[in-house]
């Protein structure tokens, strides 16, 4: 059974606290066998990652069998159903059209003093995408990736994705073609982190890695931060619908098993204002979970961190949405628009009952890599932007700097930075003297 | 001394690998002791961070005077001579100028298929701005971090600066005052951020923790990464100068000198085309260094680290400059605006000889918080997009669901995800009984 609280009860605070506070995340202490990994493929390169290949995905490779053969690419490809390939070919195509329109704005412009200032964005040369092996093998997580990274001009493009036993899921190989990939490496865990982040004699180093990863992956990631850039560290996946009496119990009983099935941790939660109705979908899901295919996953996810909150109304709805910070919100009331509004954090917003979240996670055009955990507070979901970065730019005329240097050789002098003050003094100097 | 290197040298590509190899962080091994802060102060709040600054800033607080009390923010305010606040009014207003433009927009289209897609942006809701005490204590530094804060809308805005025997920095207080902060914590170290990160009785939790900081400061942030955002990970200063021999020789040294002032470990790099002039420019700083009040550590800084580079042409500077992906690039040649579209990676450029890159440090504009250690391949300098964040908006009508449904069918199926198959199934059937 989820947890039923009501918004006028008087330990309501106490227990939506509790929900907030509550620890999903599976912590096993990895992070000194990473460490290690990582210091070993550092050390041995190829080596060390065919070893550990063989060790963790029971695979026997040499450099050569690395990566794919394009042969390889071309034959996994060729399994793809006329349908699904079609199926995905749509998420690309829309994904792409969505984050075209991300592509950021250089700027230049000259202020009154005479200076030139301005920006210019431009896309790191190569980046890595890990792809999860196994249970969580996602195709359309590699078009997520690798898209926005196409998108930004990015030139060169690996993916790693473990294949346990030898195991290749085609649509995986399929996605990655479909989004310009260059090379598919069948490694996965800390070690391939560790070779995208550090290079091997047979895998060339990236500047940014991004994609999601069990803890192992998760916690290589934050060693190598700083060396490389990483997108964020992704949590398990959740869902808040807000939801009037006005909608089918079914299609939200269904939504809410959607991320339920994604993992036993995930959480689900249904905010509405009308009790009855709240029961009625807590109702639509026992029934749903009689049947579904992911029954075990999903029951444990929902009997554990699932809730249904009712409230007074949808003002309040939206108060505890932005204590939340849901990764994703699905707003099934009368005026989404105006709802959404009010929500000022979460990582991607569903409008009205005709947009199922499922449907963001593979056609809809937006990412549906997102930030977990509350961190839609502060971060948002992957984007174009994640595959660039900007150089500011600025230029001095003799003027400008007549007119503004003064006040930065104070500055520096404030600090007690001396050199900085000289540097601008010299020319403050040289212009006095031009102008006797 | 210096490394002299030359491009048309048999031993260069080793030379300059070691080069940009050269490991100049200082890394104590603190994460066991920053494990041990954090946790102290999650369990133990004021108290713990009371005791730790007693411990090591050697001043006793109370719960009531963690904070500067607005009569002390007044009183620190008073002591700023009017040269020097007239100074950082110039550049907090030319800060905010570059910054206000770096706002985003928000986006919301229609596509062919009727769905409304598009993206929201929001500031994030309170931000915190570590500060460092003792010789790294710039004011310049809160204005550069607090402005884009305060320019994206976020609404609580506190600094914690660590007041070592009680003594204060007036110039940091204006500059916070300026920059609209709310609370000034007397607190530093990893304790600073603990209580930022999860909030104690007294100091309320932040979202996203900014600035620079000591190795404490940096292991804290790595280990709250994730809780709260945060900025980067700050390593040492670096420029690189791109010269011809039409330039002072002493300007281009206290350029490069105005690093290297900064710590032992910055690292200043001149590469130039013409060999006699490279020499001229190191000359004219062992001159500079002779007098300079800094000599100590802006001589260690660049007999250790640095270098100075003869190349055949302006493209092999470009090149080197690319592999270098300087925090700060001063190109002082004829055609900097040339030479700057082939230098791909770089935090900052600092265009042509009247501009200095302290003009950057403080009165420019720009951002003078920057990619370090060659992370200019992947990131960029603070800006108003750092207390920001993207929520994506998606909105299906019926049609544009019986669109593009079908294909999100396709894919969870494929996926093995039946829920959220069913989600978008059920909608589906629905649209199909209506329309018979």
């Amino acid at each position: 059974m989820p947890v039923f609280l009501n918004s006028s009860d008087p330990d309501f605070e106490a227990e939506f606290s509790a929900l907030l506070g509550a620890k999903r995340e599976d912590s096993p202490e990895v992070d000194d066998i990473v460490a290690r990994i990582i210091a070993d493929v550092r050390a041995r390169g190829d080596a060390a990652v065919i070893e550990l290949t063989e060790r963790f995905d029971r695979l026997k490779l040499t450099p050569e069998t690395l990566a794919f053969s394009a042969a390889e690419v071309e034959a996994q490809c060729g399994k793809v159903s006329p349908r699904d390939r079609d199926a995905m070919e749509l998420a690309a195509e829309r994904i792409r059209a969505y984050h075209v329109r991300q592509r950021p704005e250089n700027a230049l412009w000259t202020d009154p003093e005479g200076a030139t200032l301005g920006w210019r964005w431009s896309p790191v040369s190569a980046a890595g995408l890990y792809v999860p092996g196994g249970l969580a093998s996602y195709p359309s997580s590699v078009l997520m990736n690798a898209i926005p990274a196409q998108v930004a001009g990015v030139e060169r493009l690996a993916i790693c994705v473990p294949t346990p036993d030898g195991q290749v899921n085609p649509l995986v190989i399929l996605a990655a073609r479909l989004a310009g990939v260059d090379a598919i490496y069948r490694i996965g865990g800390a070690q391939a982190i560790a070779a995208m982040a550090y290079g091997t004699p047979t895998i060339a180093p990236v500047d940014k890695i991004t994609g999601p990863g069990n803890a192992f992956v998760a916690a290589a990631k934050r060693r190598v931060f700083g060396k490389v850039g990483i997108d964020m560290i992704a949590g398990p996946s959740e869902i808040l619908v807000i939801a009037d009496k006005d909608n089918d119990p079914d299609w939200l009983a269904l939504d809410l098993l959607s991320q339920a099935e994604h993992d036993q941790v995930a959480q689900s939660v249904l905010i509405t204002d009308d009790a009855a109705f709240g029961q009625a979908v807590a109702q639509a899901v026992e029934a749903r979970l009689k049947t579904l295919a992911r029954r075990d996953i999903a029951g444990a996810s929902w009997r554990d961190y699932g809730a249904v909150i009712t409230v007074r109304d949808m003002d309040e709805a939206a108060a505890l949405s932005n204590r939340i910070a849901p990764e994703h919100l699905e707003l099934c009331v009368a005026d989404p628009e105006a709802l959404a509004e009010k929500t000022r954090h979460a990582g991607a917003i569903f409008l009205g009952q005709w947009t199922p979240e499922a449907i963001g996670d593979y056609v809809g055009g937006p990412n549906h890599v997102l930030p977990t955990a509350r961190s839609a507070r502060f971060s948002s979901g992957l984007s174009v932007l994640d595959f660039m970065k900007r150089t500011t730019l600025a230029k001095m005329t003799p003027s400008a700097l007549h007119a503004i240097g003064p006040a930065a050789e104070t500055l520096a002098i404030s600090e007690s930075l001396e050199a900085h003050g000289l540097s601008v003094r010299c020319r403050l100097d040289r212009l006095n003297e031009e102008s006797k």
